[in-house]
């Protein structure tokens, strides 16, 4: 027995956090053994990691100190939580996966993209079964993102323009690996985009 | 102008830390521009990663995990320090480099050197213009090092098996990259052997 291993990605104020939880809630009602998890973190190393790269001036780690940072933490996640739960046959819901890490750094000069897909392919090599992309306007997205009290400011900063270049990136990114990217329309009420992710997830895991 | 790499490795208690320092210190003396710095750590954000990863819980990081936080601290510490102080000329000596990683994580499990290897080609790329192998006996290396009080006790808690090992590893290095390694005898008094670091570091650097 296998498990099925779920992400979320989207830009900032897609609203992909509800919908990884709305998601992990009803399958969770439906009697499904459900780990819900995130990015960056979700094991007790990844957290400390996550702080010590989201922590303090936003200059003080390179793109490609960042990548190997946020890639050692992704390395503890996957060992110490995402694999045994997926070989205990569970459904792993995480909010990001490598995709943010593709998009986020990869974005952030050229080459650096092929720096992330490398260390992924070296030291990772996991992919997701089944990635949903909430897209979103990035006009809306910046709205909410902003209007929250997030912690994770550093990141949801960029500003609109980089926020046009991820969505672009996403798109992209579902228009190569068709069979693991699934596009949701993120407009409307959480309820609405959680029923268009609940309707593809069923059709997707195994009875 | 460029500056002159040179980095100090060799087993636990062989004294290359001492030797780096009075290295350092000859040269200095002699109006040289020397930057003596040490790994893991060397910068502020790697010094942070070095706590990360000493700290705690010897278990708490796999080979894995450990190898991405040591390349992170790594890159840290060549773009704050290293390359800017050889490309202004300088003379850096650092207390262990990536050859210590190559050993340490390296042999930790099959294929862990290969790891090791690949991920410094992809985000390191940089080798050392000389690097001083201080050889030493394992049981009085081993001796030594337990005689300190010292902080890195996680590391140098191995036992005398992993030293063996490692010494056999430095000088299989030394071998194979005869351009860049210098193995020196560390028996006798640190003046000794600083005096036989001295001769070989005086023939080599540019006048």
């Amino acid at each position: 027995m296998t498990g099925h291993f779920i992400t979320f990605e989207g830009i900032d104020g897609s609203g992909k956090s509800t919908q990884a939880r709305l998601l992990a809630e009803a399958l969770k009602a439906e009697g499904r053994d459900v780990v819900a998890t995130r990015e960056p973190g979700g094991s007790p190393g990844a957290e400390e990691i996550r702080r010590l790269v989201l922590e303090g001036d936003p200059d003080r780690w390179s793109a490609e100190t960042e990548i190997l940072l946020f890639t050692a933490a992704r390395r503890d996640h996957l060992e110490r939580l995402i694999d045994p739960s997926l070989a205990a046959g569970k459904i792993v819901i995480c909010d990001r996966f490598a995709d943010s890490t593709r998009m986020y750094q990869g974005l952030r000069g050229p080459g650096l993209r092929k720096v992330v897909d490398d260390l992924h392919r070296l030291m990772i090599g996991r992919e997701p079964d089944l990635t949903f992309i909430i897209d979103m306007d990035p006009t809306t997205g910046h709205a909410r993102a902003k209007g929250r009290n997030g912690t994770e400011e550093r990141f949801e900063d960029f500003g609109a323009d980089l926020q046009v270049q991820m969505r672009e990136g996403f798109l992209a990114l579902a228009k190569a690996e068709p069979g693991r990217c699934v596009v949701i329309d993120g407009d409307g009420t959480p309820e609405a985009v959680a029923a268009r992710v609940a309707d593809v997830a069923r059709d997707r895991l195994p009875a």
